[in-house]
């Protein structure tokens, strides 16, 4: 591993993913990335009795299809990085206790699959581990009651809001796979005053913009060097930011940008307003169709910059900002 | 760096402590370890309109101290790996926004700062970071109203309770300190079946017995061959379970051990109960307190082993028992 920048890394040993898994809800496999998810629950209880234990258990799935689809068993996977909205992280507790891997529990808020990845990726790259093992998930119904309102409350959406995935991504990170992870950076906290918790776009894009165009000027690139930059979930209101800030500093993004949250449902059918959001989103897009995009070589060098907002209701009674963070990590197959 | 077992790492190029800071309230001011703390506060609001901003504070006091012993400024280091016990971590957001160093955020419950000790490590040592810095916190106030009940109601507690530190420490790593992070070990989640809230050292005892174990197989090594052993906070009730766990392994730690829980307070004079606990509790006894000592090569060879319970207060509700974990790291200094 070699620093090139402040908080930016180029894997010199690259890792790489041995397998993946994507699992969602109903609305997810009615959205138009359906076909790239390994699995589906059209009830999004799961079984279970609460939406807390529902979202565990999508984080097991999605480590369990990785798991599979790497070949190895828990006990091949040296460490496991995981994190989610939940208060204090349960659903990566209990929905990964089963395994009993060596556990590292990370808070990016909605930017924990790139988060999570770096950390997995460093830990392969540096030889603490063999294989390494990145996920996250986000509930809609667990998210709705903790962060918003009960479900029963019945709460009308601003449309500015972003509606919370109920989705998993997992990866399996070591040696001898094709798609590589390249480089990465970890991001700043950016705030720039943002206080409306239905506007989570707003508040994440200066660290967005922050984020890609400090990648772009430590690794020397250009956005036309990538078949594709991917926002973690900015939605319709954070991308149209992001554009406007990475264009005041000459860079124009358009050509070659998506966001997760943009592509995870169909906005004009399925009701999600700005856009999806979720550590679910970006997780769920990158190890289902981006991975799957890779493999076909119909992407060859992506970034992939999600990002999270880092508030709790608490700060938000207490009329704090909501600071903003994005990490990116560039991915590629020969 | 080199993997020398299943989540047990060595550092091969070992970073070391540039610089750390620990800073705590009136009644860790008023503890054994009163003369370690670079700074207590005898106002525990310092000087803030609310206990989360306070807390937010310690960590960014804590900070500051850090670097200035480093003799380093926010811009010199590459990384900051952060956490603590409030709901998404947002002590560490507000309280190290103003540095602008590329943010991790980490969530180990109070394990907080034996898993950003690791993780910095692991980014000095990989080569990722010239300077990394690990610091956590917690705050009797915030944690007690976030977690049981507001202060106001006066709630009776009970004898196995612990007392949460209001305190925060920082450390600074890289290279040319004396100093060394030499191995490390990340802790897997255990759980035992332990439901009471109260009885925290219970809940993770299991999962410290379990990490000291496993490290001193890794490493081939015994208890006698370190200095002191210190765990995060067990307290009294943990630590007793932990001398069973060990014992039944023909393991016996009462020579060399030592719980952060049992050091920090009088629990004759300053009624702790069973002893101090929080993300602050072990923090500030390893970046006061066991570096000191160190320097002064009072001590040579210590594991630190945090722990932590990776519960919240809606798991609780939902009837969960209470997973530990227990990650460990060794410093020495020649």
């Amino acid at each position: 591993m070699k620093r090139i920048g402040r908080g930016t890394v180029e894997f010199t040993a690259p890792p790489t993913v041995l397998g993946a898994g994507a699992v969602g809800g109903k609305k997810e496999g009615q959205g138009p990335l359906s076909a790239y998810f390994d699995q589906t629950f059209d009830d999004v209880s799961l079984g279970y009795t609460s939406w807390e234990k529902a979202e565990a258990q999508l984080q097991n799935e999605a480590v369990a299809v990785a798991l599979d689809k790497a070949g190895c068993t828990a006990d091949g996977v040296d460490m496991i990085f995981a994190g989610d909205l939940l208060n204090q992280c349960i659903s990566s507790t209990f929905g990964l206790l089963e395994y009993e891997i060596p556990f590292l529990g990370q808070y990016g808020a909605c930017s924990t699959m790139a988060q999570t990845l770096l950390m997995a990726a460093m830990a392969v790259d540096a030889g603490a581990a063999q294989r390494a093992v990145a996920v996250t998930s986000s509930h809609f119904c667990s998210a709705e009651r903790q962060f918003r309102t009960p479900l029963e409350y019945g709460a009308q959406r601003t449309p500015t809001a972003q509606w919370t995935a109920t989705a998993a991504g997992a990866v399996v990170l070591g040696t001898g796979g094709k798609i590589r992870v390249r480089r990465g950076l970890v991001g700043r906290i950016r705030e720039l005053g943002i206080k409306d918790p239905s506007n989570m776009g707003a508040a994440m894009a200066p660290a967005a913009a922050q984020s890609i165009l400090q990648f772009l000027e430590d690794t020397g690139s250009r956005p036309e060097d990538f078949d594709r930059i991917f926002t973690g979930d900015l939605g319709l209101v954070g991308t149209r930011l992001l554009y406007d800030l990475t264009e005041d500093n000459g860079v124009d993004l358009r050509p070659v940008h998506n966001d997760c949250g943009l592509m995870l449902y169909d906005r004009e059918e399925q009701d999600v307003h700005a856009g999806g959001s979720g550590c679910g989103c970006s997780a769920s897009v990158l190890c289902g169709h981006i991975f799957t995009q890779m493999e076909q070589k119909v992407l060859r060098n992506v970034l992939f910059c999600a990002t999270g907002a880092l508030m709790s209701t608490t700060s938000q009674q207490q009329g704090e900002p909501i600071p903003g963070i994005c990490h990116v990590v560039q991915l590629t197959v020969e």
